[in-house]
């Protein structure tokens, strides 16, 4: 059993797509359709195909056994060809002969990672959904909810709560594209052979590769791939944006959620968020481990990034060891990642109230700009701004609201009645485009779910 | 005058394209166009826009007291601000009542960076081509120059040079995709004011927006992203991922550069490549910088990664001030990186004598594989690849080339004629799809240059 | 001109450190130096160091024709040692043979790094000094201040300001003591020759090299180290901790800047951290720069880390030139960064009023663990336990402080008295060892400034 | 199961380290502990303190459980704690009060992480050893087997064997040094409750966290360390550098396996390092995973250099969590390395033969600096630079050996006899102090396994 921490960082669904059995179901599928791809071609016998596609249909390997011939044989398509070719040669010795036949090691591999990502990001894709219709009632909900905007961690400007979701789902919104995008293009066949220039198979390779493509259901790139790495740094980065979007969400969750803040709260469960020595707390937890996991991602991309150019010429010696568990790891990651935002979206309580309050924290002082462009047209720029900026010196010296404050500045009631000044520290009236902005991600959002 | 060393990692026009002068001239034409937008959407008056205008299209502004004022003010929209209003005001009170109105410092240094970076990608683009050009003549060249594939760095099976440089141009094609498609999606207009919602300007934001985008030819985003920094990865992930690739074909080249390989120099030159102490030395010297290069970037996207989780609420402290000398640093070094590339491709020595020495290397070792499917159908599989492998123990222990051990081999002799024995071992022939692939990838660079 | 922003990042002083006339004259330093101690060995004649050494005194050298030579040479010890050997020609023909004698450019670039290194870590040791007696400052006078301690951004119990700055103040003397067992042990000679034997010095290699480093005042290492970097990784990450601990002081100025906090705020200066929209804000600036430092810096170490691996033999293409314009940006991030802080800490403004406040805005909730450990005596830790539980919830849903809820609960008063039940609830008594441990901290800064 | 890769990544013993059970039994251990020194401090009854470390010792705890509870609860400390104490108080209600008095969930959970790295550091201490050990004998074996020194992978001059192996040991045993200074340093006690200042303990806490330390074994830090992490760096950057310093040399053996090098070979053994395809190759296996891990260490560091400036306040949301799986991940890894490198190093094939021929490559060139050196007191560096420049041309032109073709040259034949000429061309001459560094390296070695 990993550490007693290690379910906060993976996904177990998730996680059993890269573990061994998988693994080992997904390269010898790669290897019966690489026979019947080459029967097909005539390259090889049909009736040894057909033995060999039967023996890659048996479900009783020894997966210890091969992760320790791989310690030596230096990766696992080499001790796993060794037990196919053996058990076909039991059946069939003839059949035996075509086992992995014009394959290299890597080509096996590779394309069963493609396999293994492709559900992954399916699975991740369903993932998001869930979130994101979260996310979208949750705006929906509050399109109408004024809060404050912050900027630098300042209070700057009222919002709406609905446009602060809408901004989190509009990042993830272009996440989950991105992803579909790699999905679509990345995820591609490699077979090339020892150098990739499928030479044992003579003329039949392009119809070979289009053949086993076909039977895997896996896009054909222009060439193989072994050394040119910058698909899966695609994949890697896509998985890692998410994470990070999730982080900034959970982030300003976190922020919110402060006892000086108190704007939102993660939902109550018995045994969650408790601290043992302060009962009062309500501590940050999914969003904690989704900043933990923000934390975590970037890292992983970098390796697979330096890794790019480390790729020595025709396969390589090292950079491609490096790769193996750092997609999986990612994909684990932000399956943990989905999880954590889920439950920390769907639970999530908002204190309108509180939002409110804080609202009126400044005692109208962040409405000093609406008040200076509205005092502009009467005063000029320049007089407007200066006798704002000395009045929000002021006001609060005095303990004072700044419209109560200007309501008793001659200069200010000469051009602004009491409801005019009144509609200028009206919060919902100060939000402005946050609705017309919550309805654009959310009608992009309706549009991705039933597109036509 | 920076240290000794820094024209290897930047390039000079490239550079300039970050530096002061420009960056305050994008800002400047941010100011214009939002003026002259406001003013088309009846937000400010049109005379009042005029003078804002004119005063961005002046060319003296003190550089070094704006870099200064930065210092205090946080950014340099600030006091960038400052000074135009004062400009302004000196023409026309009135107008100076409208410079910058609606906007917040984060629109204007964002937008001016979409700006910057657009001219950017255009030059990389076009370097791009330039050694896209050299690679594919190089590669039509050798497409039929057989060479030793390699790897795990160990000789494996002939490929053609030709294969070789088309495997790099492949991937490098799909780098100049990946930054045409971050060209035109990810760089776009920001415009939101201080938190996003464009509260100042009422109703009319959507079409001061829209104009904006117009003025300045830049999409316009579902939502402002002050806080949603994934667009910045994108830019950062192509640039760093054309780098790698750039890297690992830098890679390959020292790599057969060595004095035991000696299948490629760099071209000579005067003063270059030459060692103070070993006259006799070819050092690799542009390839030297373009593996340095690729070993600079990734933590640069890995800083941008990281932040993409830091951003707090509307706008951020500190990590959106983290971003601000990176992204430049990126499109320098990879501005470097292809103008040591071109250097290098462009005198690019290939000793394709030495080339057939290395096929020779192992004395008909590197056929095996050949030889063992040749045999296979007369002997089955196993007992060829046991009988090769025998042989490929006991040939070289008698210092015998492994044709000629096998011509002396019985069993051999019994399936195969001499011709059929010399054939298996003529390195042209074991070259597989080489050409097809090269060819393939040339048509495709083709249809890039002349899409229609 | 670089950017806007780019004094943000660097500073002037630490900047010149690395530009070309330093480096310049560091390398000069060095081969003086080389020359001299060949002299003193008998391996080159006395006559002939004292020209190189006059030469090398020289000051006008032509730096921008040198970085334009690097980019043909590989590197800037090869045109430096050319040009070096015509000067010295000039003078004397026979002493130009012994220019650069026995040595590599590797040798001259690494040892002159070193020298760089020891003034920039003196300069960064003297800053940190600065910094660390305006902490120890500020830890003294709020040594008794009242404020409340926050876990997870939750109130959680109290600790004084004092202490606080005193844990800020504990890392980073231990990030000083890091530089200074850096400075002491990684920054040594480099000298090795070709390929690290000193061959040419037959064998006079050790006399020489004692001597080489007497005259530069740096420590001899067992072995070269062309292509064992581990030293500068030390180097960097000492460097990089620094900043994040600088970045862990500024992240928690700016929490305790936010509006709802409000608890500090940076010194006012005219110009100085306003918003250009928004003239109530009072903008981290300082601290933000900092954070974003605290951003940079840790890819920078990464860079190197990578490198490690990646020379090859006895020194390598690419992975050291990796390295060289690092080391300098790290260098100038630090001291912007310590610029920055003390910038922000010498002016830090702190609100004790707002502290007080903060502390009884959980109206008693934050003692609660103080009040069940009060009762455990009488209770039992369980039944204290679950007591304090309910009536923290129930307290806040009556709108009541805890002590007022708990001074009606019959079971509370049947233990404790109002004086007993009122001094829990003091702050004063809460905060525990945070005096102890501030005088901790400042004992050990008073015995590094003074050391006996 | 884990995937068919893991094991290439991790080493059980390690791994079982930071398992759950062992994790567990190190918190208990704590936990135990700390009754005891709150005991013997009376803080505490003594009766308590006993049930408490009685029912630590209990073996059987529901680690599924604890890691389900771990995600709601935020840390495994707190579900721990609860389970602790529902067991002691089936034994002594009493008993029951007194469990993690006074402590945080962080003590207990970093200070459990303390003891397990103590463990972690004295294994891969051990595996040090001994992969030392091989190393100084390989050295010692080697000390005058010349070979040929290369830079920027250029032939350059000769070396030792030995010596180049030194140079690695050289800096492995510095990463030795720091990975001792860092446990003894950098491993110390985590104890401060809630917010670090001991608050429950009263004035009880110096003595209690004395005692606790001794129980424990480990080092009273000054202040506690809940949000100053560097001491993790510390951790995380030796381990980092020694699987860096493991990458280089695994990187120099896979280029001397080349088969255009053939200098090294890693042992055979049956199913090792075959290709599926290439019966004749010998590839990498125990260097290529060396060099794969040194590819992944930097990034786990980066997460926790990038962590530094992330912990809030007193104690951190998130930034704490993403520590937790990174240190043992690698702590895995460097075990990993140690392994291979063992594995690689005892059974390394040295083929002193081919490093003769590969010497003999350039005909003679790489002694052109040799030469030059011995006719500059005869012609001058200048002129001597020049005929062996035009010499080092010609020759190679005319396919003759330097030596030969300066034999014929009357210049040289001048000042130098057929003797001398030759001793220049000898190899085993050449090789400067390569054996005098060489012994340095094994004089440290031995000093450091036998301190007195």
């Amino acid at each position: 059993m990993p550490s007693l921490t290690h379910l906060l960082f993976t996904n177990l669904q998730q996680d059993a797509l890269f573990a061994a059995p998988v693994q080992l179901a997904c390269m010898l599928r790669v290897e019966a359709a690489l026979a019947k791809a080459e029967a097909a071609a005539g390259v090889i016998p049909a009736a040894a195909a057909d033995v060999i596609a039967a023996v890659c249909r048996e479900t009783e390997w020894d997966e210890e056994a091969l992760a320790q011939q791989t310690l030596l044989a230096g990766n696992p398509a080499i001790p796993l060809v060794k037990a196919l070719t053996q058990r076909v040669a039991r059946r069939d010795a003839e059949a035996a002969k075509y086992v992995h036949f014009g394959a290299t090691s890597q080509d096996v591999l590779d394309t069963a990672l493609m396999l293994q990502l492709q559900t992954a990001l399916h699975w991740l894709d369903a993932q998001q959904f869930q979130l994101y219709e979260h996310l979208a009632a949750l705006a929906n909900r509050h399109r109408n909810t004024p809060m404050m905007g912050r900027t630098l961690l300042q209070q700057a400007r009222p919002i709406t709560f609905g446009y602060k979701v809408a901004s989190w789902l509009d990042g993830l919104l272009r996440a989950q594209e991105r992803l579909a995008q790699v999905h679509a293009e990345a995820l591609v066949l490699q077979f090339g052979g020892a150098v990739g220039t499928l030479a044992t198979l003579g003329e039949q390779g392009p119809a070979v590769t289009a053949q086993l493509a076909r039977e895997l259901q896996l896009p054909v790139p222009l060439l193989p791939w072994h050394g040119q790495r910058d698909r899966l740094v695609d994949v890697a980065t896509a998985l890692a944006i998410l994470c990070g979007l999730l982080g900034k969400m959970a982030h300003d969750v976190v922020l919110l959620m402060q006892t000086e803040v108190g704007e939102l709260r993660e939902g109550a469960a018995p045994g969650k968020g408790g601290s043992s020595a302060m009962p009062h707390k309500r501590n940050p937890v999914a969003a904690t481990f989704l900043t933990a996991i923000a934390g975590r991602t970037p890292a992983l991309v970098s390796t697979l990034l330096t890794g790019l150019s480390q790729h020595e010429h025709e396969r390589a010696a090292g950079a491609w060891h490096a790769e193996w568990d750092v997609l999986p790891e990612l994909c684990s990651l932000t399956a943990a990642a989905l999880t954590h935002a889920i439950d920390l979206i769907s639970g999530l309580e908002v204190d309108t109230e509180r939002m409110q309050r804080n609202l009126a924290l400044t005692q109208g002082l962040v409405f000093a700009e609406d008040i200076t462009v509205a005092l502009t047209p009467h005063l000029g720029k320049a007089a407007a701004h200066e006798l704002i900026e000395k009045a929000s010196q002021e006001a609060p010296r005095q303990g004072r609201h700044l419209q109560d404050y200007l309501f008793d500045e001659p200069v200010v009631r000469q051009h602004l009645s009491a409801e005019q000044l009144a509609a200028v520290f009206d919060p919902a009236r100060a939000t402005g485009l946050s609705q017309h902005f919550t309805d654009a991600v959310l009608a992009r959002f309706h549009a991705l779910v039933s597109p036509a």
